[in-house]
């Protein structure tokens, strides 16, 4: 992704320790962390210095690599899967994280007792899980694009764009690429309570982009969709099930209950590590609770009243019947069918 | 309303000013503004430190009887009908304040030129509307309270209370009543972006009042109806249509659409000056665009990327089909019926 106009990934890997945009900061500020050790990944992923699924997948795929570093010969093996464990406990709703340290493990473990050729191969197998992820947003943002056309008003919904993957995005990756291809869009964003993620980061993102855009309050949207003025909703997701419901940022729901009430086609873009092979419906996957001060506060200012408690789930399920279809790298698929058709 | 104990309404007279609960400060700071002059009265409404369609009204039909006493004998016609227009231009799409200077313009005429009677008359006729004001929220609570069941988990959105109205409230008096007659409810309170005036002051009233609720982002409600968690919405109106169409804070029609989706009941509370006898449909009505200030900054600070726009529409429009009735002081009535029904 292009910011100040250079080319940057969400994370990478720079002189043996992992890099990452911190993304509390920005917009207001553009600064980079440098972590030496997997509980410093561990903590960036849940303090959101890094987010977005395909992301965090990227950031523990290298937190696990780290560890294996510094694992001790004598307990190799029980080390790196409570690492695993660890670092898998951040936030429990994405699948990516789980993905994406189940394929390093993997990798690693083929290789005990040579732990010296271990430790190597999990962080060549972490540098393969995040080049083959941003290939991924790549490839389905060129088959979203396809479903962009010229004067389309697009709707989206927190950030899933490159910030939220290693690079591209997901949702922003079609967008991105329709732009670039020429086509006039206008991007309707959501500015996506607690965390302002749309208003903060994706925003940023557009603007860097040069693609025309403005920030909505989250319930402001069905207001423009009963003025006729989206014609198509993208958003990503943090877990696809084996018979299409999707986990996505809570509000996502609301959007696609919208959508199906104005006729309006409801887009859902993820790379392979977003589904979950063992999950048969939305109804099963976890939802996080987050700390009620996220909606109570900003930046230490209260922003409601003190005396009342707030419920704050992090994640909401969109059941199948309201996705129109999900951009994947291998195609764009109903979203009853898209498991199986990943798997192919 | 109890306040700390004590009695208030959201604006009343004494001491030959104009009092109010100064909005924009709760729930930090309980302060009282005094108003001596209609020019203070309108700029009290444009900045919210009085806000909601009936206290609106009744802070306009106060400000015309402040400008019917400085009105000269000369030109008082001219002068009362120039600051009728003045104040009614504070704020466009609420229907009640157009309604409550209608109604004391109309009284103060009839005296002309006896013009110091006239004067009397518009105080009195001020007074007249804001005492019937807090009546008409009473008795529609009343009704409004026989639609609520013990064990009832309750949406709302905005500020629909006695801070709202004169007293009582329109889509917290119902619940203000069931609650006193010993029922069992939960309420679930938008927060309602861009001013939270869900979680600053419908959770202060709820708190006040001693009943259980919860704070939650507005795009949060969806994943709560998924969840069934949700057995009613009630919200106030800033107008009503001849055809049943309403228009009220931005973000209601989401609420009525996710509602319909979920066969749960949709109810409007309103008192008789939210019907706009001259408004055919929604289409007619206008909507007012605030400033992108209140999406992009909270006092003073920068919520979101400062160099992106924002559109701030203030209210959106809900149509007759997604309303389940209309809680009015006369009864609850099917929204086609309604504006018919008042009248009788």
């Amino acid at each position: 992704m292009l910011i100040n106009g250079t080319q940057y990934r969400s994370v990478w890997w720079e002189d043996d320790c992992l890099c990452m945009i911190d993304q509390n900061k920005l917009p207001f500020e553009f600064s980079i962390v440098r972590l030496e050790t997997y509980q410093q990944v561990a903590e960036a992923i849940r303090h959101m210095t890094v987010r977005g699924a395909p992301a965090i997948g990227a950031a523990g795929a290298y937190g696990l690599a780290m560890a294996a570093r510094v694992a001790p010969d004598g307990s190799f093996r029980s080390f790196i899967r409570e690492a695993k464990e660890f670092l898998a406990s951040t936030r429990p709703t994405a699948i990516d994280l789980y993905n994406a340290l189940e394929f390093v493990y993997d990798e690693v473990l083929k290789f005990i007792p040579n732990y010296d050729h271990a430790r190597q191969v999990a962080l060549l197998s972490a540098e393969d899980f995040v080049r083959d992820s941003a290939a991924e947003c790549l490839a389905l943002g060129e088959h979203g694009a396809d479903l962009i056309e010229d004067g389309d008003r697009i709707l989206t919904h927190c950030n899933a764009g490159a910030l939220a993957t290693v690079d591209w995005g997901t949702a922003l990756s079609p967008i991105r690429l329709a732009h670039r291809q020429g086509k006039k869009i206008f991007v309707y964003v959501d500015e996506t309570r607690p965390r302002f993620q749309g208003a903060r980061l994706t925003a940023f993102e557009l603007e860097q982009e040069g693609i025309p855009h403005a920030i909505i309050t989250d319930a402001a949207a069905g207001y423009f969709f009963w003025k006729r003025e989206i014609d198509l909703v993208i958003v990503g997701a943090d877990r696809i099930c084996l018979n299409g419901d999707i986990a996505n940022k809570i509000g996502t729901y609301e959007k696609a209950v919208l959508a199906k009430e104005h006729k309006v086609p409801f887009w859902v873009a993820a790379p392979l590590s977003t589904f979950d092979l063992n999950c048969p419906s939305g109804e099963k996957i976890p939802i996080e609770y987050r700390d009620e001060t996220e909606i109570k506060q900003y930046n230490g200012q209260a922003l409601s009243n003190p005396g009342s408690s707030a419920l704050n789930p992090g994640f909401d399920i969109t059941p199948a019947d309201y996705i129109t279809g999900i951009i994947t790298p291998k195609g764009v698929f109903l979203p009853k069918e898209a498991s199986q058709k990943v798997q192919i």
